[in-house]
């Protein structure tokens, strides 16, 4: 997408609304509005007073954390900029204390500069403050005045250093605390682009075959760009930052580890936990055989819509586990599960296989020669592979374009299947069970399960069938299936699906018992197809226009069907 | 960003990798791998079992939702492909329940073959199966006969029918609330572009000024493509799909309505917040005077990465109501907050404005005529004008952009202030901290504090400045000012930073009392920043060869006190 596109562009102060929206949904905050202050409006407060912040486009970060068992304060400043000193200011006063405030600031500029004149002018006034600085970022070189910036591991300081306020130590306990933390975290982000940032136009992006390693988490550039290659060896160039020497953290052989995953911002759910899952193994692999103590994924500290991910990994023990596993009200932090003794997850996963099914008795009035069931195999294979790219641009045009392949995966597997004798050929009705559970396994979405029950029903109508020639047993069983087929489906002629192709085919040899003829008006009511306007099937979403516009395609299901049918013409001739 | 640019473009089985790190952070899950099914391992089962599941790219849906309060199985397809009748029917043996088995359905042609396939063959073995489909979209036309697309409101079918199952009722019981749910919810998507679906490539995406109302969470068309306008109009514009008379729901006056807002997938955190905020203020401020029973932001059925959301309405009881507030123990369904008494958010918001200060005593010897500050102030604010472009040019080369238009807003309100009488100039002492005020009020980020800093030191100085000449005390105070700003930076000359100008202009004055000599080694210093790598603020991550390659630019914020200080030397010449 355009870098810059947004629904709130025209949003003057985005920020006061996303604050507005966290108290609608979580009634225990409370909201300064004209300093942007957030507090836990009904919290304790004979306890430590925790306070955050810094500028918007971190989201959850750090107003998503306030509540019982971790900060009771955060102060936003605008997008990407730090809150001024007389915001924060405001924020140290929005609850009176009984044990004094400490102050969590990532390291950077502004935020150093401002939330350091507000602890000065507080303390000024009484009040008592400490403030512990968060610089985790194992991509920078550290020997720079500026120091490293504070990333993701800062939600590490907030929730262990608000859970040891939560259990009422003392200011200069919680403070040791969360220096601790401070300084055992370390974190490096990637990511595949820019974030788009509101109201900021022509922002330059990553070419489409590069990311950056080190990004940061305000637009700012990382240390390294680099080309996009498979991803173990992106997430190992990561940890490689994380555990080279010039980390901020010395991880040792057999430390105890709490590792957190977080989405830049822009990255789907399923990518993060597929990323995630290779950052855990990479982990439990690594030689320094940690001991993996905690894992948490999701989204924690972001850079707007960033599509990157950043890893943090803590150097942790007995204390900060234990506070980390504390009881938190507050809605970012990744629910917790009571059970104490976590069995491995690989002791939760299971394969499944099917039962071993009674022996069935073939009949032998259903026997046809292996040799033809695999010529026809052949046949249909080397047609839908000459087809599937006609099969694809039709269901490109009107569907969701996986017609043909998942076709093609259908007839593979069964042509496979065939040359390694795994088609029990003993009568028809056990090719056609082979066949069935084929389809069943390698086809998924619509097409699979409409072949699927077809293809069941059909055996079981040749089980049931009588003693009788093997032609009008093939008519009635075609005929049951399609019946059955029926009660799962609404779809009939004319309403561009396979139907209109199967119908025909099937009634026409019902009533004549003429093959080629059935093939022919199955190809017939195929044609047809071309200028029906879809009443079934996600073709059905499209809008009769764009259907024209492309001179009228045919339903790429029934297309499918037709190659099928044609092939099947031609060899049981 | 490209469409189609992944991290996991690679990885041949990501829904496999998905749900094994669901099973690493989730100790109460289990997964049978070879069929996609994870299941909740530690829950009761002598209550009714609830399953859904549907393709995978919707991340949390479905396998987020499993847990003790919603569902008990789900069963993942490939990425927007139904999962298999096979797969279905291993989820429905996964757990032995005793009261039967409820099953959630999107409805999608494939999710209801392949359902009610498994559905039929699980019957034909003894186990009790009920069905209800969820089909809410109300951008769709309902007299198709594929029906209404399933979104995101299934999550409320989940969570509802989930508690019921938990507070033990009938599969009878449990099926009626979950038909209910189904039937009272409606639900209208909107994004700014298609997701990016990994491994396909050639994506077409919508234009830069396009968005899609009716937007299906598969990358399926949505029904009005329009032009991207302001927030308000599109968020009236879904709404009006929800509440006109082809929507699946009747929403009357009065009506109690539980709203969930959701994240299509690829929008910011923060950007969902200021969406979800002009929903809930839109329907607050109907002329239905809806009753905003329950609200939900997050994010709970995705289409992977869209950049767009989706309004859910549940036309709401006391027994859905009820249900909603029933806890749940799944990772994707928000904490819930035990308080009762839900307060208006409204009620906790609040203004804060400083207390009165006591009168100050001014000082005769620091009096300067106002017609003299009130034209350095124009003539400052002209300046600035005419600089802010090269400011920010420069600032995009080295720093994040800001310092430019940061300055030109801070000058900008001073004026101002000036012109409205806002300024006490009772004194200089009293003119500078209404100055200072200003700045730290209107000026947000780095320079703001830097300047914050100074003006409040210098304000202190001249206020326990001795009578004397004004040249001396200037002296000075500008003196103490600079020796203050210096304990909260490391800055210094040589780090490229606005000190580079502020150091020699000081240090000059204080020795030589010549307010042009001083002005000109200020600038001196400023012109000696462009050859300077940076050391300190946030262009110290830009690497020295970009720098370099455009030139070597001065320092932005040595550059902006450049020009305050040229007018200064010429206004008080």
């Amino acid at each position: 997408m355009v870098l810059g596109k947004h629904f709130i562009g025209d949003i003057k102060s985005p920020v006061e609304k996303a604050l507005r929206c966290l108290l609608e949904v979580n009634p225990t905050l409370g909201l300064i509005e004209s300093h942007k202050v957030i507090y836990n409006s009904s919290g304790k407060t004979d306890k430590v007073l925790l306070i955050s912040g810094g500028g918007s486009g971190h989201e959850p970060a750090h107003a998503g954390f306030v509540g019982n068992g971790m900060l009771d304060i955060a102060v936003a400043g605008d997008i990407f900029a730090s809150p001024s000193a007389a915001q924060i200011l405001v924020g140290l006063k929005a609850i009176k204390g009984s044990k004094g405030t400490l102050m969590i600031v990532k390291n950077y500029t502004g935020d150093k500069l401002n939330f350091g004149l507000a602890a000065q002018k507080a303390r000024s006034e009484g009040q008592e403050v400490s403030v512990v600085f968060v610089n985790e970022d194992a991509s920078l070189n550290a020997e720079s005045l500026v120091g490293r910036r504070g990333l993701a591991g800062t939600v590490f300081v907030h929730k262990i250093a608000g859970a040891a306020a939560s259990r009422g130590l003392e200011l200069s306990e919680v403070t040791r605390i969360a220096q601790k933390v401070a300084d055992n975290v370390t974190t490096v982000g990637v990511s595949l682009d820019r974030c788009s940032v509101p109201g900021r136009s022509g922002q330059e992006g990553l070419g489409s075959g590069e990311l950056e390693y080190g990004m940061g988490i305000h637009n700012e550039p990382g240390v390294l760009r680099a080309n996009l290659t498979d991803l173990s060896s992106v997430v190992s160039k990561v940890l490689s930052y994380l555990l080279s020497d010039t980390s901020p953290v010395a991880l040792n052989k057999n430390d105890s580890i709490a590792v957190l995953i977080n989405n830049l911002g822009g990255l789907s759910v399923l990518e993060l936990n597929v990323i995630a899952e290779e950052v855990l193994k990479w982990l439990s692999n690594a030689p320094q055989q940690f001991k993996i103590a905690r894992k948490y994924v999701g989204t924690f500290m972001t850079s707007l819509d960033g599509p990157g991910f950043s890893i943090t990994l803590l150097k942790a023990d007995q204390e900060t586990l234990g506070l980390l596993d504390d009881p938190t009200e507050v809605q970012a932090w990744p629910k917790q599960f009571t059970s104490k003794e976590d069995t491995p997850a690989e002791s939760r996963i299971t394969q499944y296989s099917p039962p071993k099914k009674a022996a069935y008795q073939a009949k032998s009035h259903l026997f046809v020669a292996p040799e033809t069931l695999t010529g026809v195999s052949s046949a249909l294979l080397a047609k839908i592979i000459a087809e599937e790219p006609t099969i694809t641009r039709y269901d490109t045009l009107v569907g969701d374009g996986d017609c043909g392949t998942t076709l093609l995966k259908g007839v593979t597997s069964i042509n496979d299947a065939f040359n390694n004798g795994k088609v029990d050929t003993t009568d028809l009705s056990t090719t056609f069970e082979s066949i069935a559970e084929i389809v069943e396994s390698s086809m998924g979405g619509t097409s699979g399960a409409i072949y699927g029950i077809f293809l069941n029903a059909f055996v079981n109508n040749l089980r049931n069938s009588k003693e009788g020639g093997l032609k009008a047993i093939l008519q009635q069983s075609l005929s049951g299936a399609l019946q059955e087929l029926c009660t799962f489906t609404l779809a009939r002629k004319g309403h561009r699906t396979l139907m209109d192709t199967l119908i025909p085919f099937v009634e026409t040899f019902e009533q004549t018992g003429d093959l080629d003829k059935a093939v022919e008006e199955g190809g017939k009511g195929c044609e047809e197809t071309k200028k029906m306007e879809a009443k079934l099937g996600r073709a059905s979403y499209v809008s009769a226009e764009q259907v024209e516009k492309d001179g009228g395609v045919m339903d790429p299901g029934a297309l499918g069907l037709k190659c099928i049918l044609e092939v099947l013409g031609k060899e049981l001739a």
